[in-house]
């Protein structure tokens, strides 16, 4: 068809006020042209971040997107995605006990895992290595001098919070540090748990120097504390974050952080499973890593001896 | 049907496999119980807040939220909000010049304004009192002994940064105030709009004394580019935002802003979307308007006159 004709068509049924029908279109296609992104936690900051350039790859591919801001991945969830209202999902919250992946393996609907894996085989993934990123703060901490350190990581049913972990465990053995249980807090990637887990930490243990966050939320969540316990940084306290959010380079906090190509990994995820969903890949699962490295700003510093900063 | 007969149904239907297909259910019953919810601006911190309770109110009442997360309501959301895909829409960004509610309303297809209205009649929202609100900042600059003041506003053609702007010009010139228009610079309401703009209105006047911003994630660009500027805050400069989202609250930046019930606004909108629906209201458009109130934190004070800050 010319364009002037499509144009005639168009106005044509604008005049006659039709709109094309979905749902019978999805009926005739048996395809909706549709991808479930779910994400279970909204207000965490991080996850606009992938959600902007997953929506506009995906746009570009001809695909729509469709947000599932589900508190978890619970029934509800996982009925939304397998009641043919979507062609494939991109899941960005998994958990290793979640039941969604093989749900979703089970009724054959194409899936990639976007930032956490559910750490079972047979998947398209698009992540950071997280393992590598926690090695690198290990090296830098150690580097500095700091031997009195803290973990508030993320939780260690995500593989994101388990590698992240793993990584710098293992990193500060290699420089003959040991971080026992007592300095380590883990929780949601979100604020509260760095503001409530520095505190615990530091009533556990004053003498603490540098403290490696999960992600920049949580980093950001324990400067805040920091601050209300009148501690200086990076002068008192050394923090290392995870992600390079935009909020990290902000004057308030010019965080020290991990970064990664972030929008590159969503649209990565995007294009992996569109890849899957037109058949332009085989069966093979393929997992993309992206590779982090530190950002230096100003919440690192050497070891130094606090003042008395609590009574 | 008994609840243990449903249970068996439901067991065999997994065990063949079986989905309930939303397509054919849409085309027989023309409901789809879903609910478009048009947001321009997801990374903007704002958004989630609103999304969150959105979604949940939405699904108590049997509604699953459909996040559009367009750039703007272009042609493409147009035509999405259209396709007979959703039952109604949540506007949470509509600009006075928006085509949408028009389209929205000469198609029918019930919605609401969250948040910011198109300023036509006609149409169910649920809103701040904005106008009021600029009005309280107004006064309360007046009463800590203010005069140079200036605006880092939302653009004029959203209702709220026209109606903010309107009752904090009019509150000025109440307590014998001008604003001249050098003074007011406005923008999206996002974190350059008020790092850029703070950087230009201290450039043109660096008398300045206080700032009125937008919204919180303006009032915190500013905080950083004042931090950037090494002015002390409040000291040196008082800043008021407007929302009170949870970062206003951050140890970092305690800021002094206007407060309302914002789930709950997000609530309210989505009760009258819904109520429409199911026809449980006449036919006339329903505003509910919150009250703002000042939240004093830390980043008011008197003026000072201000040591040489800058060469």
């Amino acid at each position: 068809m010319s364009e002037a004709t499509q144009q005639r068509v168009r106005n044509a049924a604008d005049a006659l006020n039709y709109v094309p029908s979905e749902a019978g279109r999805s009926l005739s296609t048996r395809s909706t042209r549709r991808i479930g992104v779910l994400v279970s936690d909204l207000a965490n900051p991080f996850y606009p971040y992938l959600v902007g350039p997953l929506h506009d790859e995906l746009e570009q591919r001809g695909y729509r997107m469709m947000l599932l801001t589900e508190r978890s991945d619970d029934a509800l969830a996982t009925e939304r995605l397998l009641d043919h209202s979507i062609d494939g999902a991109v899941l960005t919250t998994a958990t290793t006990g979640s039941a969604l992946p093989d749900a979703l393996r089970r009724k054959q609907v194409p899936f990639v895992f976007l930032n956490r894996i559910d750490g079972r085989d047979g998947a398209d993934s698009a992540v950071v290595d997280n393992e590598r990123g926690g090695r690198i703060v290990a090296a830098e901490l150690a580097e500095l001098g700091h031997r009195t350190v803290a973990l508030l990581g993320g939780s260690t049913d995500t593989s994101s919070g388990r590698d992240r972990e793993h990584g710098f465990v293992s990193g500060l053995a290699d420089a003959g540090i040991t971080l026992p249980a007592a300095r380590i807090r883990r929780g949601p990637y979100d604020f509260d748990t760095g503001y409530r887990g520095l505190t615990e930490l530091l009533d556990a243990d004053p003498d603490l120097t540098a403290v490696f966050c999960g992600n920049d939320v949580v980093a950001i969540g324990a400067y805040n504390a920091a601050l209300r316990e009148g501690l200086r940084i990076p002068d008192d306290l050394t923090l290392i974050g995870f992600d390079d959010l935009p909020m990290a380079s902000w004057e308030a906090f010019s965080l020290t952080t991990i970064r990664y190509d972030l929008p590159e990994m969503a649209r990565a995820a995007a294009r992996l499973l569109v890849e899957r969903l037109t058949g332009e890949t085989d069966r093979s699962a393929r997992q993309v890593a992206f590779t982090p490295e530190l950002v230096r700003r100003g919440t690192h510093a050497p070891p130094t001896l606090r003042r008395a900063w609590r009574v």
